[in-house]
């Protein structure tokens, strides 16, 4: 196998996913992994710090991104349009992949530690959203509170983008959602 | 020692606590629990399952309260006021506690096992409410927007609550972050 591999990480990811659908993240080795990309376990441990990692590093990646377009919108924006813009960049980085999401979502669905690491990654989220909040001068409420909402508009919208069979985009999906907590907050 | 033992439950409860808050929770056992509550095992098992659900049973009861509150809203409730009426008990039942509310925080923000559980709880939450809100005829987006974003007002308020210092009741602080939501959105 030559040192150089194209696209490693994305291989052990298609091949992680695809391995924990048919027969369980539990039942499933790092060794199988590798394998099944055409990989070595080394090179999984290069990109991954174990099976659980391959399922959670995207979220890490995707907060960093969500907080730096809270960073990153104009002075005197409303706080719940920054975290607007914070959604709208997960939803431009994620909605391409759909059946890889739902993918994804179902084997965390059957598995209760899997749930318990998605929960936590979100409450992380949130907390880093109010941080990005807090850092733009919000006070200590409207950060904590605008962070939170933002959390379960994102939440609802994309709970609702992977169940579905139209071709909505998820920024649609998430705009849509940012409306209805508009118009039920203001009822 | 008799077999009528008043107030088993919450003596059990108040020994679980303290045990867990000087000791830890992994450290302590439900013998231990039993001891310094002066009932038995046997009792413990009466009452709980597992040192666990000591610290989760409440939150079922909670649960349940708050779903009631939803349903018992007169027809043409807002659904955000019905929810603000399911926050509004939550806050009535939980309000005259906030030291063994704190002391039950702080022995879960020492445990991830116990953090995860707490996650799981909130998001059965809000599937409750989003439940009792799709009951009352609600659509399906505004039901789980709605109650997703209660579950996020109550988050807030009940961390606020426990981390200050003055008088303030947890029924004010929750409306206090209602009214910030309304705020927020409407920017």
């Amino acid at each position: 196998m030559s040192r150089w591999q194209p696209n490693a990480r994305g291989r052990l990811e298609e091949a992680a996913l695809q391995l924990y659908a048919s027969r369980g993240f539990d039942a499933t080795t790092v060794a199988e992994i590798a394998e099944r990309a055409g990989l070595t376990e080394r090179t999984f441990f290069r990109h991954f710090t174990d099976k659980r990692e391959v399922l959670f590093s995207g979220q890490t990646a995707l907060t960093e991104s969500m907080v730096a377009a809270v960073a990153g919108q104009p002075t005197g924006t409303a706080p719940i349009d920054a975290v607007g813009a914070a959604l709208r960049a997960a939803g431009m980085a994620i909605g391409g992949r759909r059946d890889s999401a739902r993918q994804r979502q179902a084997v965390i669905a059957a598995n209760t530690g899997l749930q318990e690491r998605e929960l936590i990654k979100l409450a992380a989220l949130g907390v880093a959203l109010t941080d990005a909040l807090r850092a733009r001068g919000e006070a200590e409420l409207t950060a904590r509170l605008t962070a939170e909402a933002g959390v379960a508009v994102f939440k609802v919208a994309f709970e609702r983008w992977i169940g579905t069979d139209d071709d909505a985009e998820l920024v649609d999906v998430i705009a849509e959602a940012i409306d209805e907590l508009r118009a039920v907050a203001s009822a």
